[in-house]
């Protein structure tokens, strides 16, 4: 049975931008628990879990935060088990800030950066992590990626009508 | 025996850049290939690498690009193995045109982005991701980590001679 | 008969930011195309059309893309007609990494960028460039500034009217 | 024949970043003049140079730029020709000044920006536009499309040595 | 009398921008005119303004524009009067586009750049200027920086009650 | 008796932003007072207060101030006292001028920079300064950080309700 | 006789940005003093000299300053003098945050920036100011506009020769 | 007898940027402590140590880190203690990362940000703070003052001879 994904949220009030992740995670069929864990009010919590993530059947780790977002990267500091950051657009900045925070990570510890607010790719990226060890969900994922690009096609074909209205 | 790692230089003046990725490789036994091959000047030479990099052994892809780094993209676009991006200092901007054109993926195509000039990290980070199908790396993988923190252990009982010194 | 311009979109909500350019072409006269393609998510749909552009009659490309906007890049990597690319400004960093990443071309591979959102002036800068072998085009692009600057002079009698009741 | 492109500089000091821009149009056996014109201390004559420019005999112009660089836009408010923006990096903000002064032009007045520094393509991107009416400058860029790709090849298969003495 | 002040605004669109420094100057009784001018779509207009203000009986001269925002250096191209830039905000990256248009101009052809937005400050700088020929202009400029410092003091006042509330 | 915190306003308008110093700094029963005072309009005011604030009993001083924000600095100039800057976000530029105003101090003269808009934390660390020199308000934000701590659990509880209806 | 100009340096170190407009200001024959004073390390001398500036015969203020600028805003808060401020770039950020800091004054006290280091813009800004009382100061900027413009016009004939060698 | 600061460079390679503090804290004679721990590669020697660091005698922590800058919000999140945060400049981005890392903490867990590099103002800040309760200390620091104002004035002195010599 493939391993599980953890998302770990800075703050609960995090969900809505990690709501799409939790989605494709569903829809594809990988087992994830969700937790909020924040690498500055519980950061003993945040550690214990890292550290025993990989003996608790964890294969990715999965980060939300926002601002100075150290969440991945303390995450990362306790396990050698790969580890996602989404940062988090918050009320200023535009999400620069967490986005800084959370990929210009120190030689020795990294931290795979998706886009700011990027949980959707997220849960893709530790799919096809998970996948490389998994052909069924490796299959899942080629077969969404081509109804991916028949859905482009699809609004291709829309276009043409809305063009004509313009 | 392990996946097969691919280095791919959007430029052979980046491998200056990308070789403390290829030593980190080296050193924990990981096979790989380097490649120099473009986005922008050999496109169908990184779409086809990139389309038949899972069927010739590849399990992760490591991109190396500067500027409009469409690299990690590109070939994105064209697997779903989970594809590492290193955004490139170049002359001028120090890296953020590289770090936004890697980081910033639309919905469905993620790239896992490091640090700028962070390949170090993206050979870790890939090491990571073929741990969790190799104990044997993983366990090497814990071994630096421990290394790792002996290390900073030990500059800092350098530094208290440093400090008196000063 | 003038050649065609393609207008691609990387996504469908791209349209209301590319509405302006389709109906400065068509206003103008020049025969055009609109699609959806993605770099990302169609990039063999994407590189083919690029391929085939010249041979069926287009004369420039303009590509509307957000984010990590690859989009005119992945085009102009296909063919050597002239390719504009419009940055689209997306939920964070207000454009700017649209911007970098269509504008920041490696040498060998020119876009002609235009301002973020800037659709009208893509569609002027084709006009533009098909004009040089269009006389006709090229007096309406002349009569066009004219009217331009006339409408600026309106305004200014106008503003009279507004600065007393200020 | 062809028709024939101006390099403007802002500053004689732009020279050296012009200079792949003059090379790759007298490779390419395109006719161009170069001059040295400003904005801000020579007003009136960069707007007559714009404004003659079509009847001179110029398909093109390309503008060098640093700090508030409004070459680009000088020259295109006097003329219905293409004009091309090159943002020149000057002592401070690495160009982005000069990028952002180029590029952001309102409504009405496109300028076809290339990369900061990006000489070589705004001469390429100069070709391509004149090419258009040029089948045998067309087929030139072909060719050079092909020896790049070519280019790329070379230093991949170099590499494979390179990598060996790491 | 009095030297006019001009008030040349970009776009129509700018008037709510710039009507801070309409009310401020007719508030100080200085002399002024507002127009709507372009560097980009009118630049013969703003060039013809410019060289004949002084002669004109103006004395300062303040642009509003935002983007790519050349009208301030445009002016001062053309005149030794001192002229006052004012950035304006538009829908993309909060003004900084036009912050640094204005202010980063090449040495010779100074802007008296201020705030984005800053149409008051703009007015009194101007009135400042004036004022060192005018000393009533002067003494009106000290009686409202005295009645600015009370007003300070009376929120000072109104906080207490604020903060017992809170 | 613990110092004072003084709590000095660039202007009224930042009232909503110090809001939450006034409610921490009440909940810890820290003795304050607010003040509206400008480093611009009441220069004077406000170098008064702060060279009299440690005779007045005041031990911290918190300036918030946005846009070009010299009220920390200004404070600071004129003490030896600690002085917290809390960069207040405006309408322009999302708080990035505000910030680098505050934080970037020449040697010799700092002010302890938090947030944009962080005025909790500007009140938690004046309260972490004041408890240096007193037990009880030292154990109360151990108390609080608990509480914290306990906060963040119990929202993980919470979450696994909502994840469940995702 | 004219007023004089104050050149006033934050750091003596700000010398050598400052020294072009030393030399403009002698070369145009416009009396001036040049002093060091800090708004952080000697806020009462800096306050001290702009109340009295006019006073004492100053009718224009230019401050140097980098980092957190705050001495254009500080000797603006004490004088309805016009005060220019030129941010210094220093060894972060590249003056950006010396740049925002000058110019983002709030309502009612403005300061006229000029580019990052831009010393010599700052004299001759001063100048035009000064020479709207002055006519035959406003000759001699006059007559070094039209240098100016012949300088460039040399240039553009040394560059003839330059391309040829290219 | 004062309580001690800690000095928790990220990297002993923080040390030419950290010999500032170390000096200034000497020569006040303020005892201190010096280590290497990092966020990331020693998470768990950086917890004990900050969560002793009150009952081990520690009164104030000052933390050196740069790119993902976590460590002083690391250190912050195990104490009540004031803790300084200096970002450090490092090969990309001009210490804006770091910057944003340190100061954009979240509500609950302040760090004291000063300037980029900024150790001399850390250990003024430090020194400021046990000054509270500390009364021979505050006043060196009243003398320090007055020491720098009287060095800038020396300097206005030297200045008046180096204008002559311009």
């Amino acid at each position: 049975m493939s391993k599980k994904v953890a998302l770990i949220l800075g703050s609960d009030s995090d969900l809505p931008v990690a709501a799409p992740a939790v989605k494709r995670l569903r829809a594809l069929g990988i087992p994830f628990e969700g937790h909020v864990m924040s690498a500055h009010r519980t950061p003993a919590a945040a550690a214990d879990f890292s550290k025993n993530a990989a003996a608790n059947g964890f294969g990715v780790l999965i980060a939300f935060a926002g601002k100075a977002a150290h969440l991945a990267g303390a995450l990362a500091a306790n396990t050698t088990l790969p580890v996602i950051g989404v940062p988090v657009k918050s009320s200023t900045l535009d999400g620069l800030d967490a986005l800084l925070a959370t990929v210009q990570m120190p030689s020795g510890v990294p931290v795979a950066t998706v886009a700011i607010d990027g949980a959707e790719n997220a849960a893709l990226l530790a799919a096809q992590i998970l996948a490389l060890g998994d052909p069924e969900l490796a299959d899942c994922l080629i077969a969404l990626k081509e109804e991916m690009a028949r859905g482009v096609a699809q609004k291709d074909q829309a276009l043409q009508g809305k063009l004509v209205e313009l």
